[in-house]
C-alpha cells in the first residue's frame, strides 16, 4: 500500500494572502435545511496556498496552465534539506541526488511561520548558482515551503519559466519526507484558463 | 511511460453550470505590461465543471470535502461502457470487472451534449440495483460523464454518500478509455473547507 502526504495548506475564508493580494473568500450560499443541498462558494486569485505558477505569472507566454501536458505535474520527487540557508545556494551532493526529469522540493522548514508577516518579510531565497544547476539537470518543477523561490524582481522565476520549469509554492508537511527513500510528486492544477493554478499536492511514498 | 487522460472540463468564464446554480466567473485582473504580473480571479461554486461530490453536499455530514483521507480519491480505474441506457442498471457482467476499492467510471457518452439544455434535460440516470450492487462491492468513488447520476429528490447520491462513496460529476474523454487494458485513476479535490470541491481528473494509463 502507498503512503500518502499532504503537502497542501488548508483554503479557508481569509486564509493567508501575498501581501496586496485580494482576500481569498470561502462561504456557505445553500443550506440543506432551507435549500436542500450544500453548497459553498469561493472567490480568490490564483497564487492563494498552495498553487503552481505557470509561466504566463511572469511572462508573455500565451499558454494557460489549464493547457499544459499532464505529465509535467507528476514525477519522481526529490527532496533537498536547504534548511537554515538563507541564500539557498548549490552543494555538489545534489549532482547525484538530482536526476533529469525531477520534481525537486526545497525543504526549509519556513513554512513554520506560514500565516504570520515574517513568512514574507523573513524568507530565504534561491540563488543564481541552484537555479542554473536545477535547468542544467533539466527538472520538470521545483517547489518549495516558501511564498517564492525569490523576491521582486523575480530573475529566478523567470529564469525558470524561460526553461518551461514550474514552480509550486506555499507547501507545507515536506519534514515527513526527510526519512523517505522514494517518493512521486502529484500536483495537477485545475485544467483553468488561467496564469496559474490552486493546487493539492500531494507525495506517494513508494515502499 | 505512462500516458495521460484528461477527464476534466474547462474551466473559464460564463462557463455550463447546473440549472439555477450561480455563474462561473475567471477574468484577469493583474496585467504584466502594467502590475508587472499577471493574475487572474475565480468566483465559482463547488459544483461546475468537473468536480466531486462531498458527502456534505446533500447530508449532515461535517467533514469538509478537503477533510478526508487522500486514498479516497485514487485507485483503480474500471469503466463501465453503458452508452444506450436510458435508465443505467446492474449487468451480471460487472460481477468480474468490477472489484474493491475501485473508481468506477460510467461511459455514457453523454458529455457529447456538455454546455446544452439537453445535457441537464435528457440525462441517463442510475438505477438503485446498480447502485446497490457497487455499494456491495466497496467501491471507491463513482464517476460520469453525467452532470448527477440522478435527479431530485437524489436518492442515489444520498444512497452513495451513507456508504462513503463519493461521486465525480461532468466527466470528459471517457472514450478514451475504452479499449485500454488498465488504469490508475487520480483525482485528488483542493484542500478546501466546503462540501465538494472543483477537480482535475486525470487516468493514469498502465503500460
Amino acid at each position: 500500500m502507498s503512503k500518502y502526504v499532504d503537502l497542501s495548506n488548508d483554503i479557508f475564508d481569509d486564509m493567508p494572502v501575498y501581501p496586496n493580494d485580494r482576500k481569498v473568500r470561502l462561504y456557505q450560499d445553500k443550506f440543506l435545511d432551507k435549500d436542500k443541498y450544500n453548497n459553498h462558494i469561493l472567490e480568490t486569485g490564483m497564487h492563494a496556498g498552495t498553487h503552481i505558477d505557470g509561466p504566463m505569472h511572469l511572462t508573455d507566454c500565451k499558454s494557460y496552465i489549464g493547457e499544459l501536458s499532464l505529465d509535467r505535474f507528476t514525477g519522481r520527487g526529490s527532496l533537498l534539506d536547504v534548511r537554515g540557508e538563507k541564500i539557498i545556494t548549490y552543494k555538489e551532493k545534489y549532482e547525484d541526488k538530482v536526476r533529469e526529469g525531477d520534481i525537486v522540493l526545497l525543504y526549509t522548514g519556513h513554512s513554520e511561520k506560514y500565516g504570520s508577516e515574517e513568512y514574507y518579510t523573513e524568507q530565504p531565497v534561491i540563488d543564481e548558482r541552484l537555479a542554473e544547476f536545477l535547468i542544467t539537470k533539466k527538472i520538470k518543477m521545483i517547489g518549495m515551503d516558501l511564498p517564492s523561490p525569490d523576491q521582486y524582481p523575480f530573475d529566478i522565476h523567470k529564469k525558470f519559466f524561460r526553461k518551461g520549469i514550474l514552480i509550486i509554492e506555499n507547501l507545507r508537511n515536506l519534514s515527513e519526507l526527510l526519512y523517505v527513500e522514494e517518493f512521486e510528486l502529484l500536483a495537477f492544477p485545475l485544467k483553468i484558463k488561467a496564469d496559474s493554478s490552486l493546487c493539492r499536492v500531494v507525495a506517494r511514498v513508494l515502499d
